[in-house]
């Protein structure tokens, strides 16, 4: 095992240890390494502020938790190629084509059914619900209808709020944050879990049901993306229910393609809308994104609205209970001829600057909401759930009381502004953030076109639809999926125009204020989200400024107690490997073994008893499946794996499993351009190595953390009182439209 | 310079060569060089079949001209980052992005504008011809009737084909293969030309006018096209017509961005279909997608509707001759209530069934016509000018005759499908694709229809549409932007199901029959197109396998002779700087040179009497201008500069304008990982270098012609005898399948 020192951010380069054979660090004690790579740092500190900023751990629902990268990366090592099915013919890939369209086709009529029965339960709870309560209302028992409203709100409440805290987590909130992260590469435990599952479509139907202003879009996209993933690992390993027929799929880029065509399916069976479903997974949530995705996306939705229709159609027989009667959110603008002429647009176009703002209005304050409901989550279940309970009484007294406020007007329609949407969400129940916006939005569209009068021709349902699209384009900033969403709702095409202009107006106006819902969310809940831009200062950096040490390295054959002392002592996944003479001519970087690697094979004890070349022939021991990479947030650990003293003294080639041909940048590449291939490639690790070839073979790894504002601003603070502060930090309007647009 | 052979396939390294000291090599005479690679390559030879199969020539529009790539890299010297805008503050960052956003707006306009000028003149000049020929027949003239109509098309025709083939070959055809090839990163010179913009609008007036059966929706893409290249550099330079400000778009990156949403743009403007325009941009054409491109395409689109909707408007009051009379395509099915119900499914998918067979076999049946015709293109001017006579005479003929055969019932609009849309095209005037299909798909649709009679109760312009949709999937492949476009055009949303199936059906049959139009014209016409995904046997190959010699290379400091001596005698465009000693410690790779760089160093002459490293000072000499990316298909030539004998025997510092950090890759990685990186990155050079740190710095360099199938089995020509030929040239159904959707 070897250490070299990162290059410091002045070029220099810490020829001490850089030049010391690493074959020869091999025998000092691990502490050692330890004092030395402190001394190192103090060093480092006197140019640099803090080592790593960026945590790793990250808020999944309304839980912390820890957080992995995803690898997007082919791994090359002559066990994957022996293995590799892709090598072995015509079968294989006929087994692989034909499974991909079946998981596909499944998860299109699990999703389809999901969304139908989530409808069809809310229906018919929320339609007893209001039934039972507008005959006491009736019959002039108006305490009583309170009671019974508020009391079966709060019922509702507390039962989603408590199998949420207490079984699944993770199932809290919108879900549209974590897919979205999922999709960058950020994983989390448990998100994909049968347990989140099951609680997200449990508890949305309660939370929809109990009256809050919550939607059940951002939900149905969390159990799209839930389905696909337990799909492609072929069921859970936990209850038993897998399939090896799907080891294809045990691999971090098919499991992404089948989480995005889930969250495609999502949103389809959210609107029935099965076009803008494909867009709003490509605007909104993915960040890779194939023109072969397209094509499978779009065959999912269409199963979608296949199943959908089948569904409502046995439904419209009757047998549904209430279901039918309430609906989809609909506009009814169908049968309305839409005529409009240039002295309506004004009207329109002052829509969609009042949409922008309020809808960066609702994102600024919906953060500051979840800010402050996060500071009472963290006291524990208690707080959680008084946190709910409050919340519930709340909303019943609003709906229930403000009414009586108003006469009995249109103008009611009005007031679910005034019982702001933000204070009914993140609280641990899963909750939606779509639907309250269109709705809101609607509301505010007729309110504006009530206030027109006589002075616009247009029709006051007309107003609705462009009031959402405003409210939809200031606070979630999506275009073109919006647009089709819309369209698929109002199921009328002559609206287009107005709607793009009114989404134009509100995304540019919020855009200069500040950043999407979803970004805001994402962030405030720590993902180490990889943005598709550098920022401008990343220009300034090379990537040896960010690379922090020391590095870790192995050698081809590695004494057991060196990697089980490295896998306790840090929690890297991934791990240079280094051949040094008389193994090799020179000192080789030979290429990158990965932690879960290096744990299967401790863990089936492949040792040597010394250091030679020519060990016992290890590849026939293992299987693909053995390398195959684990369901979501699984894992193995080390400490699980009990190696005795005599294990400790021996040896493993690591040469089988080592990826020969990691991607590798020069030290003196700026990181701007580093990030270029890290985010398009999809890696997880960057290996980084000197620009002469005197040198250590490798002088540090990038991961995601590296690239993270917050760690390269930790290490180089003097860039936030550069230039750069300025552009990215600061409070003028037009930093984000900088840093969104170009 | 210095020269160093390529890794064998088998993994041996030519020691020789490899560990001949470069720099030692400087003195030998170039023509040994080439001794010496031809003897290299005799050895290899006993391997390998050939060194390099792929043509660098392409046909664009019907004649043949040479093709280069674009680079997409972040070039990084010195020079380079001095005079980078992005570093220099707010200023420079908001004049680009208001330019941008500007340049999108003029692209809109000017785009709409072209698509409503060209539907203006089209429908006046064949409506007019449509008069006169149907008052002569109503007079009982049908000779004279026939006649008038026959010379009137002749001309148009002969008017479209002179003008394209004397002033702008590149206008003829579609233009969507040359704007998809562009977009994939291969240039061809003059295909964004002004003169070819000029040529195109009017010869598709001419043609679409002249009764061929031939549409504009693909010359609209090539005009947007062209006109967002123009103004993205800022005018023409022959033209004398450039603008400083727009300097900032003088690259490949913001080109692209452009070139991208100009062909939004011209699906928009030709079909009024902005929303639809944007997805046929993202599906059909473009090979790099990012959100931010979603949000200014849409922008630029809605712009585009905007216009036209202006436009139209003020013909409506009667100023624009005979437009409107006809319109754009406009299927009847507004007004209809569309019902269906399970029974209607079976002719929907038989329709669906049939449309893909037809569309593969409209794909099967185009390339054999265009080969042809390139035949007889390719023997001169005459020929192409017969060629089209030919076929406007016959045109003519079909259309004034075939309804003749026919008694006066609905039936006849079927014979358009007699008179096939396949024997007008690929004439050298520019003429599209999607409009034929459109219409013989929905004369299909009707046809069907028809046949089935009572059988269903689907109304007939239902199953027009029906048709077009089967008939577009099948051809072009595309899904959700045909399923939006067809939403677009015919306003009807309830048909979205049933558009959906009927999709999904016939690209489906049609995928496993061949491939897609664009991908056979782009193919036909030689481009060397970039796949997304790899073929299986790159899994085996590493790159050295395919990297063809002999590698030059240049010193830190060259001698002029050297430098022009290569840059005549080669085409390459990027070689590797390698220092020495005593200049550095060891060899090493400083970058990477491009040859348009080097010309410009030539054309200013900034030599150094000696190879001392402190020379003067260069950077004065040059300003951001000097290095900024000329336009599409325009360079320096290195005939055109003239340098002394004296001038020879000095020597250029090349440190400054080299790209320090040129992406690398090591030479055991598989061809597969390395595509890759060199797709997702878009690249034009990939340097190679060795696993081992003892040998010459780089191994070689891959450009896109290396990945390219054609080249590497003509290296290798074994893996045609294997099974992974079967999976790829084997005509079995389900290789097309494989390969598309894997």
């Amino acid at each position: 095992m070897a250490m070299a020192a990162e290059k410091e951010s002045t070029g220099e380069v810490d020829l001490e240890s850089a030049l010391l054979p690493s074959s020869s660090v091999e025998s000092l004690p691990l502490l050692a390494h330890s004092t030395r790579s402190r001394q190192h740092s103090h060093l480092r500190s006197l140019r640099r502020s803090a080592s790593n900023t960026t945590s790793q751990i990250a808020i999944v629902g309304s839980d912390p938790c820890p957080i992995e990268s995803l690898d997007y990366e082919l791994i090359e090592n002559e066990e994957f190629l022996q293995q590799d099915w892709r090598s072995r013919g015509r079968a294989h890939i006929l087994r692989y084509v034909v499974l991909k369209w079946t998981l596909c086709f499944l998860l299109g009529a699990l999703a389809g059914a999901a969304g139908f029965l989530t409808n069809l339960a809310i229906e018919n709870i929320a339609g007893v619900k209001f039934v039972v309560t507008s005959n006491m209302m009736l019959a002039d028992r108006h305490l009583w209808a309170f009671g019974v409203f508020a009391a079966s709100n709060f019922v509702l409440t507390m039962f989603a709020a408590v199998i949420t805290a207490f079984f699944a987590p993770a199932a809290a909130g919108s879900g549209i944050p974590e897919v979205k992260a999922y999709l960058n590469g950020v994983d989390a435990p448990e998100i994909f879990s049968p347990r989140t599952l099951a609680v997200k479509v449990v508890g949305c139907i309660a939370a929809v049901s109990s009256s809050l202003h919550v939607g059940k879009a951002g939900p149905l996209v969390h159990t799209g993306a839930c389905i696909a993933s337990i799909l492609g690992q072929g069921g859970s390993r936990k209850y038993r229910l897998t399939c090896k027929w799907l080891r294809y799929f045990k691999n971090d880029r098919d499991r992404r393609d089948l989480v995005t065509c889930g969250s495609a399916a999502g949103v389809a069976a959210a609107f029935r809308a099965p076009v803008g479903g494909v867009l709003f997974a490509l605007e909104a949530v993915s960040s890779w994104w194939r023109s072969a995705l397209l094509w499978r996306a779009f065959f999912t939705t269409a199963v979608v609205a296949v199943v959908l229709r089948a569904l409502i159609d046995i439904c419209h027989r009757g047998k549904c209970g209430l279901f039918g009667k309430g609906g989809l959110i609909m506009f009814d603008v169908t049968s309305d001829t839409i005529a409009y002429h240039l002295p309506d647009l004004p009207p329109v176009i002052i829509l969609g600057i009042g949409g922008g703002i309020l809808g960066s209005f609702y994102n600024f304050f919906l953060e500051k909401v979840l800010r402050a409901y996060n500071l009472i989550n963290e006291k524990g279940y208690g707080y959680k759930l008084l946190l709910a309970a409050t919340i519930s009484i709340c909303t019943s007294c609003c709906i229930f009381g403000l009414p009586w406020l108003a006469s009995c007007s249109p103008c009611p329609t009005g007031i679910s502004e005034a019982c702001p949407s933000i204070g009914s969400y993140g609280i641990a129940a899963p909750s939606g953030l779509f639907i309250p916006v269109i709705l809101t939005g609607a509301t505010y569209g007729r309110l504006v076109g009530m206030l027109m009068g006589s002075r616009s021709t247009l029709d006051h349902s007309l107003f609705a639809v462009l009031g959402s699209a405003s409210l939809l384009g200031g606070s979630m900033r999506m275009t073109v999926s919006v647009c089709v969403i819309l369209l698929e709702l109002t199921n009328n095409l002559l609206l287009l125009p107005l709607v793009m202009l009114v989404l134009l107006i509100s995304k540019t106006v919020a855009d200069a204020l500040n950043a999407n819902i979803y970004d805001i969310l994402v962030k405030l809940k720590g993902f180490p989200y990889l943005e598709t831009h550098a920022e401008p200062y990343m220009r300034q950096l090379t990537v040896s400024d960010v690379v922090t040490g020391p590095l870790l390295m192995f050698n081809g054959i590695e004494k057991v107690g060196n990697i089980v002392h490295v896998l306790k002592t840090t929690g890297h996944h991934g791990f240079p490997v280094v051949d040094e003479p008389p193994f090799s001519d020179s000192s080789v970087l030979y290429g990158l073994i990965l932690r879960a690697h290096l744990l299967i094979l401790l863990k089936k004890r492949v040792f040597l008893p010394s250091r030679s070349l020519f060990g016992i022939d290890v590849s026939k021991q293992f299987s693909a499946d053995d390398f195959a990479k684990r369901g979501s947030g699984k894992h193995d650990d080390i400490e699980d794996i009990k190696l005795t003293a005599e294990d400790m003294e021996m040896f493993i080639d690591l040469h089988p499993f080592t990826n020969t041909s990691p991607y590798t940048v020069v030290e003196t590449m700026s990181l701007a351009k580093a990030l270029i291939l890290f985010r398009e490639v999809g890696l997880r690790h960057l290996l980084v190595v000197p620009k002469s070839s005197s040198r250590a073979p490798v002088v540090g790894i990038l991961t995601r953390h590296d690239f993270m504002p917050e760690h390269v601003l930790g290490l180089h603070p003097s860039l936030l009182k550069s230039r750069w502060k300025r552009l990215r930090f600061g409070k003028t309007s037009l930093n984000k439209v900088f840093c969104d647009l170009c």
